[in-house]
């Protein structure tokens, strides 16, 4: 248990999975977002070299995976379990979005294991085993055509659990110099004084061509190296 | 064109994709949020059966795949064009989280087609390939591993599309048309014609002049008007 990073208590569960390429699509998904910790209950097969295959770059998260003989077992020792699902049920737990599930699942999980549980690819969760868990998260999906493939599915919510993290938040943007307001300023008197002179702009009727560059200019928020090169464009077509 | 569901005007576009199965799983991504248009760059393999069997109930997607020869081919009649990427560049476009990318594509996709676009499953997009596009989006991951499987990664910006609908629904924001793809392209190249007849850009060491300023204007999404605006202004500046 990892008091810091809550995604280290994140358990992914998948019961009884029919194809082991769909287990190796699911460790990639979840080493993409930061995941590691794998319970497969009762796969058809596993290992499997189709599992090593579509997991690419997350074998280590396959090596590490725990296959257990029931989902008591996969369960044990969490403090939630939500079960993902597509259908809607009869005697519905309470169902959240994959968006709304997912800080759930993390709050939780500073506080010690949690487990996001996926049934199998033909027919998802049985009722017993989404009675099993505390609450039900859904993917929203075209109503015409849910199906999601179980890797794509693990990749949503893992996703949605990355981007929970309030660190994730944190952006990487390299900062450029942007131009100051008087060399703005001043690159629009000369573009309108060269426009006039070119006869492209007539003074007597300027219509809003100005308006018009300052509004256009003002979305791209200048920075101030294009600006000289602005500048310097200007320069050269006047030559 | 579909002025009422901006999901009928997104066009995925993967560009020189080398297994075909990742289309497969890309048209059940796209299908399963309600996306239907495919748009293929030079595929390594298309069609194919391996497609086939991952596309499991989108083969209509599939069989409405439109394959293309080139990059302007597929962005043709576009107003917007996103580039999804993992790499950070050097001189990056405007980039956004796939999550701010999603309401962005359909604000403009309620005025016309836009296209989302994803590279090959090595190397991504070339900075050529990225250059014709307006913004790059971005889908938060692992640092350590942030290699999602094409066809996840079409999967998680497809939900984040899905997910920004009623978003979309609610603006109601004064539209004026935006430029096409096609006539910004001709206005950069006229520009760069003029900027070398000019002596401003020295074809010998062109640096990278033009890639900055296809930045810049990328940033400003150029309206219809405001290109006609500038095309006046260099004749008028040619005079």
């Amino acid at each position: 248990m990892n008091k810091h990073n809550p995604l280290d208590n994140v358990r992914i569960v998948l019961s009884h999975t029919s194809h082991p390429g769909n287990i190796g699509a699911a460790a990639r998904a979840m080493k993409t977002m930061g995941l590691g910790t794998l319970y497969l209950v009762n796969p058809k097969s596993f290992p499997d070299p189709a599992a090593i295959a579509r997991a690419t770059g997350a074998l280590d998260v396959l090596e590490r995976a725990r296959v257990c003989s029931s989902l008591d077992e996969a369960l044990h020792g969490t403090v939630l379990a939500v079960a993902c699902t597509a259908r809607s049920r009869d005697l519905a737990h309470e169902t959240l979005t994959a968006r709304e599930a997912a800080p759930v699942l993390l709050e939780h999980g500073l506080q010690g294991p949690v487990a996001l549980l996926f049934g199998t690819e033909m027919s998802g969760l049985t009722n017993e085993e989404t009675g099993k868990c505390q609450l039900l998260a859904h993917i929203p999906t075209n109503p015409d055509y849910s199906s999601l493939n179980l890797g794509a599915a693990v990749q949503v919510m893992a996703y949605e659990l990355r981007t929970a993290l309030p660190e994730a938040a944190a952006t990487d943007a390299k900062v450029r110099p942007l131009a100051s307001f008087e060399d703005v300023e001043f690159f629009y008197q000369r573009l309108e004084q060269i426009l006039v002179e070119t006869e492209f702009l007539d003074p007597a009727q300027p219509k809003r061509l100005m308006a018009r560059l300052r509004r256009m200019f003002a979305r791209a928020r200048l920075e101030a190296q294009e600006l000289n090169i602005l500048q310097g464009m200007l320069t050269a077509l006047r030559k």
